[in-house]
C-alpha cells in the first residue's frame, strides 16, 4: 500500500506533512501554456514526456491545450496512462522480452500505441507479439544523432532497418525517433544549438535516404526542454517530447540561454517541502528530506527564496543545511521549500503531488493531491 | 497502486521480469547469521536498521536470530514495523512537529518506541505528545560522536539534556545514541578504528557524566556495518544498529579490511536483474535499468560475475554498458545482475523483493516474494 497523502484539498500549507512533492500550480499552469505555444507558434506537435510527472492527470491537462498524446519509457507507465484516459501513447525506448511485448500488444487493442525500434530481431518480436494479438504497433526507427546510447546509425542502417519494420506484420512504421539526450544539459546556448545541427543534419540525411525508399516518415520525434527550440525550429522534427519544462530543476536551470543569462521561459513549479528536524550549533540544521526524498545524481537540491541557506549533504533521511549567518533565524519545526536537483527521478520516490495555489502568499492553501499514478512502473 | 510483482515463487530466474530486485537467499541468510554471531560474541545486542531492508519480514528473520528489536529512521517505517509484528522499536533520529509526534505517541501504545532527542524544545513537544495518549515514550539522547551531523556535544551538554528528558513526564530516558555515519565508508581499516576510538572517548566522558549526575544510562547505541566490530569490542556501546550487512553494496565493497585486502564478513546478496534491451554497435549495450531502479549517488552499480562488461553511465530508465570485447557474447533480452551502489535507496526504489534459492547455479528459482513495506514511507 502506498502511503497516505501528507495533505488534504483545502489544507493551509503550514499543515502540510514533510517531506512533500510540492507543485506550485500557479506556476506549473503558465510553463504548460507556454510550452504548448511554442508548439503552436513552431508549427509543430506536442508529445509531453509523461516519465517526468507519472501522471495521467497532468498528462490530460497537456492534451487539454493542444499536444496530440504521450510518451513514457516502459510499457507499465503506458498500461497506467491508458487507463486514466490518454488514448494516444508512444513508448519512446526499446521494449525487450515476450512477457512486456505482449502487454504492448494487448493495450495496442486498448489505444494507439507506437514503440521505437532500433534492431531488426527486436522488431521481429513486436510484430510476432502484435500477431497473437490481432493488434497493430507503431514503430519509431530510433537512430542515434549524438547521444551514443540507443539507436541504429542515421542514414543506410536506418533505412535498411525501417524497411524492414515497414514489411512485417501487425507493425506501422511511423517515422524516426532522434532524440539527443546528451545535449539537453550542455549549459551554452551555442553548444545546444551546434548539437541539434549536427542531430539535423543526420535526421535529414535519413529522411531522404526513407523517401528515396518510398518510405513515408509521417512523425520525426526527439526533443528535451534544454533543446526544444532548436528542433521546434529546424524544419527536421514534427513532434516534441519534451518533459522537465513543467517542472524545472535545478539543475535545468544551469543552462544558458541566447545571450549568456539564465532561461527564463520556465519557472521552478515543483519543489520538496522539508522541516528542519535537527539544529545542534548555529551554523548548521538537518532537514528530514535526504536520499529517499530528492534525486541528487544531478545535484544537490537548491534552497528557495532562503538567503544564507545552503543544502550540503543528504544521507538516506537526512539533509544537512549549511547556514552563514546572514540567514533569518531557524527553528526545529519550520518548513523550507527545496528545488531538486533533477526533477524525474524526484517525482519517482514519491506517492503523491500536493498541489498548492497561491505558493509564496499568506493565503497558500493545497488545492489539489494527485496520485504519482506510475510511481515504480519500471516494468 | 504498487505495481504488480516481477515474479512469483516457484518460477524459474530466467522468467523473472526487470528490472527485479533480487535477494540471493543462501548469501542473505549466511549473512544474517555472521552479524547474529558477531554480536553474541562481542556480548552486545543487535538492533538491526531497517531503513536498510524496510520489510517486517527481514526484521522478523533478524529478531529470530537473537536481534532485540528494530530501528528505523521515520514515524511511518516504525508503524509499519509495528504492524508486522516488531514490538520494540527505535526510531534513531529527531522526529518534529505535532502530526508526527502524535503518531509516536500513539505507536507507543502498541508497542515498545524510543526515539531520539539533541534538543531540550523537541524533548518538551515529545513529552507533550506522549502526555495526549498516556503514553511512554523511550528516549536516546543523540551526541554528535564525529559525524557533525545531528546531536549534541558530548559530556555536559548531552549530561544537561539526558537530566531535562529525564524529568519530562511520559518521557523514559534509555541513554545515548552515538552513531558514527561519516566513518562508516572510510575505506581504511585504520581510519575506521581511529575515528570510532576517538568517538568511544566521548561516549565515555558522556556516560560518566551521566553517572555522575545519577542518571542511569542503559543503551549506548550506534554502529554500521563498516564500523560495528570497533563499537562492538570497545565496551563503550552496547546495541549495534547495523542494516546494510544483510545485502552489502558496491560501495561498502570498497572498504579495507585490517590486512589491507576486502572485508569478506558479509557477501553481496541484493542485486538489480537487468535485460539488455539495446545493442547498437559492438561496445555498447543498454539495460533496462536506469536511476529509478538503481541509486547512483554512491556510485555507478557493477556488474556481477560479468567479466568484460562495465556499468558506465545512467539516465531515468537506461544503464549504459561498455563492452571490453572480452565479454561473453550479449544478445537483446539477456538477463544481467547488478550489484548496487548503495543499498538503502535502491531498496527504496522497488516495490517487491524477489528472493532467490540457488542463485549462481542452473537451478535457481524464484522461491519469495516479499513487499518492501515501508517503501515510500518517508512521514
Amino acid at each position: 500500500m502506498p502511503p497516505p497523502p501528507p495533505a488534504v484539498p483545502g489544507m493551509a500549507l503550514a499543515h502540510v506533512d514533510t517531506p512533500a512533492l510540492l507543485v506550485d500550480l500557479d506556476a506549473f499552469e503558465r510553463n504548460l501554456a507556454r510550452m504548448a505555444e511554442a508548439a503552436k507558434a513552431a508549427g509543430v506537435r506536442l508529445r509531453p514526456h509523461a516519465k517526468t510527472h507519472k501522471s495521467p492527470v497532468i498528462a490530460r491537462r497537456q492534451i487539454a491545450l493542444g499536444a496530440v498524446g504521450a510518451c513514457c519509457q516502459k510499457v507499465s507507465e503506458a498500461e497506467i496512462l491508458a487507463d486514466g484516459g490518454v488514448d494516444d501513447i508512444l513508448v519512446s525506448n526499446q521494449i525487450a522480452g515476450t512477457r512486456k511485448l505482449d502487454r504492448l500488444a494487448a493495450l495496442a487493442c486498448q489505444a494507439r500505441v507506437a514503440v521505437c525500434v532500433d534492431d531488426a530481431g527486436n522488431a521481429r518480436e513486436v510484430s510476432a507479439a502484435a500477431g497473437r494479438f490481432g493488434a497493430e504497433i507503431g514503430v519509431l526507427v530510433e537512430i542515434d544523432v549524438g547521444s551514443g546510447r540507443c539507436g541504429v546509425a542515421p542514414g543506410p542502417d536506418a533505412v535498411r532497418l525501417a524497411q524492414q519494420v515497414a514489411r512485417l506484420p501487425g507493425l506501422r512504421f511511423d517515422g524516426l525517433q532522434a532524440y539527443h539526450g546528451a545535449a539537453q544539459h550542455r549549459r551554452g546556448w551555442d553548444e545546444r544549438r551546434d548539437a541539434i545541427a549536427e542531430a539535423a543534419a543526420k535526421v535529414r540525411q535519413t529522411v531522404d535516404g526513407l523517401a528515396a525508399a518510398g518510405l513515408e516518415c509521417r512523425t520525426v520525434g526527439g526533443a528535451g526542454t534544454g533543446t526544444y527550440p532548436f528542433e521546434a525550429a529546424s524544419g527536421a522534427w514534427n513532434e516534441l517530447q519534451v518533459g522537465s519544462y513543467i517542472f524545472m530543476d535545478a539543475d535545468y536551470a544551469r543552462n544558458r540561454g541566447a545571450d549568456g543569462g539564465p532561461v527564463t521561459t520556465f519557472e521552478h513549479a515543483l519543489f520538496v517541502l522539508a522541516t528542519v528536524m535537527s539544529h545542534p550549533v548555529a551554523d548548521r540544521a538537518v532537514v528530514d528530506a535526504g536520499l529517499k526524498a530528492l534525486s541528487v545524481e544531478s545535484g544537490l537540491p537548491e534552497l528557495w527564496q532562503r538567503a544564507g541557506i545552503a543544502y550540503k549533504g543528504a544521507a538516506d533521511e537526512h539533509g544537512k543545511l549549511a547556514l552563514d549567518g546572514s540567514n533569518a533565524p531557524l527553528g526545529i519545526g519550520d518548513k523550507l521549500l527545496l528545488v531538486p536537483g533533477h526533477c524525474d527521478p524526484t517525482v519517482n520516490l514519491h506517492d503523491w503531488y500536493v498541489g498548492v495555489r497561491g505558493l509564496g502568499t499568506d493565503t497558500a492553501r493545497v488545492e489539489a493531491v494527485w496520485p504519482v499514478a506510475a510511481r515504480g512502473a519500471m516494468f
